[in-house]
């Protein structure tokens, strides 16, 4: 009997997710009836095409076994496990029990030679004998074969940041590509491998939005690069104003170089001027009046924005149109999409497109914008985006982090299910942010780049501490530049820059927060204070936040085991303490820093 | 999308088990992507020749869905669920928006129309319109079809005595059937609803165990009932000093007439005098000393008994032989078969044996007397048994207590696995009431009566208080009443009989006893008192015990709503109480009666 196999998800329906170099641990309950000894192995294979190598499986203990096997290539590994009762082991073991007792064992011996097909005259012979392989039909295998996805490292370990290429510039006018490569120096040095840009298609003109968020644009307002296609192009084309491709190739080459990915956006929807619209009419949706169906959310109206339809007859054609756009962009140079709202596509799309890209691209990653229902958000995870937007935004509390990223980290979706947790976007500007002040956006950044493998900023509104509301009570920007052309200051002296590289840098020493399934939070005795621990083999990093923006706390944390002395090393002050295992007393102050992000090494 | 569909065992490898009236409450996510309304159903049929019936499901929260259906027939009951994204209830809830915000609606009502297939004039038309039936192929079915066994109501309820009819004299006599039927009344008036044998068949004389687990008898040592087969017969015989065929059929329609069904132990394994050994060579182990092979557990031997071989070539004729035994007695009125070691016998015997017989024999019932590994037990649960024995008789204190029976009525293991508690067997006296006297057998009976809906005494040894073990640390009773016929003073004014009666009597009159799934633990101030209320509609038991046999013990039990008050009414002593809900105080005297088994009312 084979059940109860680890990593299976939704009964093997889905592939378990590693990325390079990592181990998949497969786990089993294997018993047979009766009392004979039992033995288990893994098998696993890159691929159908290869031959299956086998593992033997350690048991632990209640018929549970283990093993492990690595991943060494990127695609899809396949796994499962068998297993057979053992009549040479077990008259191996049952022969030592007789001898222990001093029982006469002539027969025994004969019993055992018959099972081996060899004289066996001795104990010693006996118990020296390596047990004959069952036959085929004696081995029992797992009805299912489970699959394991493996994604680039990048997967796994990243930090985003996000910016609108034509503001790239900062003085108001309209950047270009070329000048966005002069920027790389700064993203650069801020330390994110990831430069993510909003959609750099042509910009619709009918019924474009204007500044702030305007249902009527005036002269000279760009319009918001949401609203995509215009008579230059479509998603295969680059605004004019950014730029030509080779600027794009450009840039991603001198991206590269800097050890940075370009991503893109990718939004599956159009301007009432996108050449779909005439040159696919079948692919929208038709109201009676004669006029192509805007998207909307009852009453709220969006008339510079089609949707597609998805389940139109000619789908075949959309689906492969669609397709085509990632396969165009992954051609000149782009490794990583960011998939706007794709809760609002269909889930048979995602998962056709998704698998037949990274059977010829496995180095992709998708990272998937849906910020909408738990049950909607993970199945787009199973359906093989990579990673996922997730309510960290939303989560302030000591008691809402501590709960939410418990079950990011420890719960069994995990092995698909990988989070990217943003402090800030375009369109969110959470109310701690607009209220805290600079320190609430170093709480947010700390507990973002030490909470999760992967975040992201949308900059340089989140190091400029940008916090104005729309308007109060709302959850956007003021003159969002969704809608607009900003001047930004980027070399303001209170800009967050310094820090934000020092954090990417400690992300970058230490493996500990290079993933995310150890995560373990520490009891604190003040709920303003959040601490949580971090391990990657000798590495460990221990946070501790004060999470109120506006007064000290102080707090006795549980870290280590009592007896041991640790070191530790804030890798953003730069002080130094030692501890003893226990209770240790931490006092936060937001106006100086409101967070420890310690390097713990127990001492000898 | 149609996902975590419960119950569900194994993927959907193992039904579910319920009992005839029960209802089976069915629950799914289903969603879609996009923002379209969506439908739930559940199906279900009775048998796969039946139509399916469908049952609109109800929206709780986070696209989870419930529904549920009353199973009537013994047998196997099929479910699964379907669902769609709705246009027309979709256009129907934007409308209401549209509507509210006081949008023109012209347009939309067109589109409503084309929806629906007739004109829709007016808002409140299209509120009336009931939504069309969707095209099958928009509608999405879950890719399993599920199964629950429905058993007899005693496979969830029943009271079991256990006692070798041979003993059923108690003068040290071997007695009769005949005498067994004059014991009915005895049985009745404890309240028991099935009255369970050891074996009955003719007993080996090859190698007899004498008293005490003698490994030799003495002249007129009359054996272990466990030794099957002698001359006179074997598995589908009676032995001679019980009584004949007749005599047996009375005994099950005199116990039948008192509410009493008559349930056997089926062993399957022979004694070397067995007629299989020489009829059927082939269905056991042979040594290369051209003896046969005996059970083992290595150093020990047991040359009275030996195993049969599962796997041998004639292992159809062996299988099929086995099944007939059950559906011979079955002939011969008998409805409940407890099963002797099945976890040494094949798990593909068990399920291909207890499926065939339940096609036929839906109203069958088979208890797995299993002690061994939790996987293997639930295996055997999974694979057709319909109770199991339990490790209650291990689980004394009031932790091992709580996590036990938490675990058995929460893990969604209880949706196939059915306890059966025994405080006691032939084969186990446990050292609490080795050591703890009278209480002690109050306190594991009152355990036993409250905490599982099905529960055994092994009698009269248990209700007369038989404490002394074999020898010191030994776990077995000196002078087994497996391996002579004991003398038995059933009148002793000592007995426990009176409060059994009184236990199984609350037990009939409290539906909250009947069932297992409703049970919580209460929180009680004192490590040695447990706390526990089950609940039935209006029906509350509320049991308290106190786990110290040789000392007093009181505690604050947290029970109720504040600000409610409740009447309690001790179904074992009488006493009334009134308690004010969150904490009341309680006080046990192991000397005069450990345990309250309250009747809870909330008052007016």
């Amino acid at each position: 009997m084979i059940e109860s196999v680890r990593p299976e998800v939704d009964c093997g329906r889905y592939p378990a997710k590693r990325v390079l170099g990592e181990t998949v641990e497969v786990e089993a309950d294997v018993f047979g009836d009766g009392h004979d000894a039992v033995v288990a192995e893994l098998l696993f294979r890159f691929s159908e095409d290869e031959d299956w190598k086998s593992v033997p499986m350690d048991y632990r203990h209640n018929d549970h076994w283990v093993a492990s096997f690595a991943v060494e290539k990127l695609g899809r590994y396949q796994y499962t496990v068998r297993g057979w009762a053992d009549p040479f082991l077990t008259w191996q073991r049952d022969l030592k029990k007789r001898q222990d007792a001093g029982q006469d064992i002539a027969i025994d011996l004969k019993i055992g030679s018959n099972l081996l097909g060899t004289e066996i005259h001795t104990y010693e012979e006996a118990m020296r004998a390596t047990p004959p392989r069952p036959a085929a039909e004696k081995i029992a295998r797992y009805h299912r074969t489970l699959e394991v996805l493996v994604d680039p490292v990048r997967a796994r370990f990243s930090s985003w940041y996000e910016t609108f290429p034509r503001s790239a510039r900062g003085d108001g006018k309209h950047a270009t590509f070329r000048d966005l490569i002069e920027l790389l120096p700064y993203v650069e040095e801020m330390g994110f491998d990831v430069l993510y840009l909003p959609p750099v298609h042509p910009i619709g003109t009918t019924a474009r939005k204007g500044k702030n968020n305007a249902v009527a644009a005036k002269p000279g307002d760009v319009g918001s690069p949401w609203a995509i296609g215009a008579k230059e192009g479509g998603h295969k084309a680059i605004h004019p104003q950014l730029g030509s491709f080779s600027d794009f190739e450009l840039l991603v080459k001198e991206a590269k170089k800097r050890g940075i990915e370009i991503a893109l956006d990718i939004a599956f929807q159009c301007s009432p001027d996108h050449p779909y619209v005439k040159e696919h009419p079948q692919w929208f949706r038709w109201r009676p009046d004669g006029t192509v169906q805007y998207a909307e959310n009852p009453p709220k109206k969006y008339q510079d924005i089609y949707p597609f339809e998805f389940e139109n007859p000619d789908y075949m054609g959309l689906w492969s149109e669609l397709k085509s756009v990632f396969e165009f962009w992954a051609s000149h140079g782009v490794k990583i999409f960011r998939v706007d709202n794709p809760h609002t596509k269909a889930f048979a799309f995602w998962e056709w497109c998704l698998a037949e890209l990274k059977k010829k691209h496995p180095e992709l990653i998708f990272l998937s914008e849906a910020f909408t229902r738990p049950r909607v958000m993970h199945r787009l995870s199973k359906l093989g985006f990579t990673q996922s937007y997730t309510y960290f935004t939303w989560r302030n509390s000591k008691s809402e982090l501590t709960e939410y990223f418990t079950e990011l980290s420890q719960h069994p979706s995990r092995e698909y299910f990988r989070p990217n947790v943003w402090p800030n976007t375009p369109d969110i500007l959470h109310e701690t942010l607009q209220h805290g002040g600079r320190p609430a956006f170093i709480v947010r950044l700390v507990l973002a780049g030490t909470l999760a493998a992967s975040y992201g900023i949308y900059g340089p509104a989140f190091e400029l501490c940008e916090h104005i509301p729309r308007e109060p009570g709302a959850e956007e920007y003021l003159y969002s530049e969704k809608y607009e052309v900003k001047r930004w200051e980027r070399e303001r002296p209170d800009s967050l820059r310094e820090l934000i590289a020092k954090l990417n840098k400690v992300r970058k020493d230490n493996a500990a927060l290079q993933s995310d399934w150890s995560l373990r939070f520490h009891p604190v005795d003040s709920g303003q204070m959040i601490a949580y621990s971090k391990s990657q083999g000798e590495n460990t990093i221990l946070t501790v936040v004060n999470l109120d923006p506006h007064h000290v706390h102080s707090g006795w944390i549980d870290f280590g085991a009592p007896g041991e002395r640790y070191e530790l090393h804030d890798q953003l002050s730069g002080g130094r303490y030692t501890w003893n295992g226990g209770r240790n007393y931490v006092e936060l102050n937001p106006n100086t820093l409101p967070a420890h992000v310690f390097r713990v090494q127990r001492r000898a």
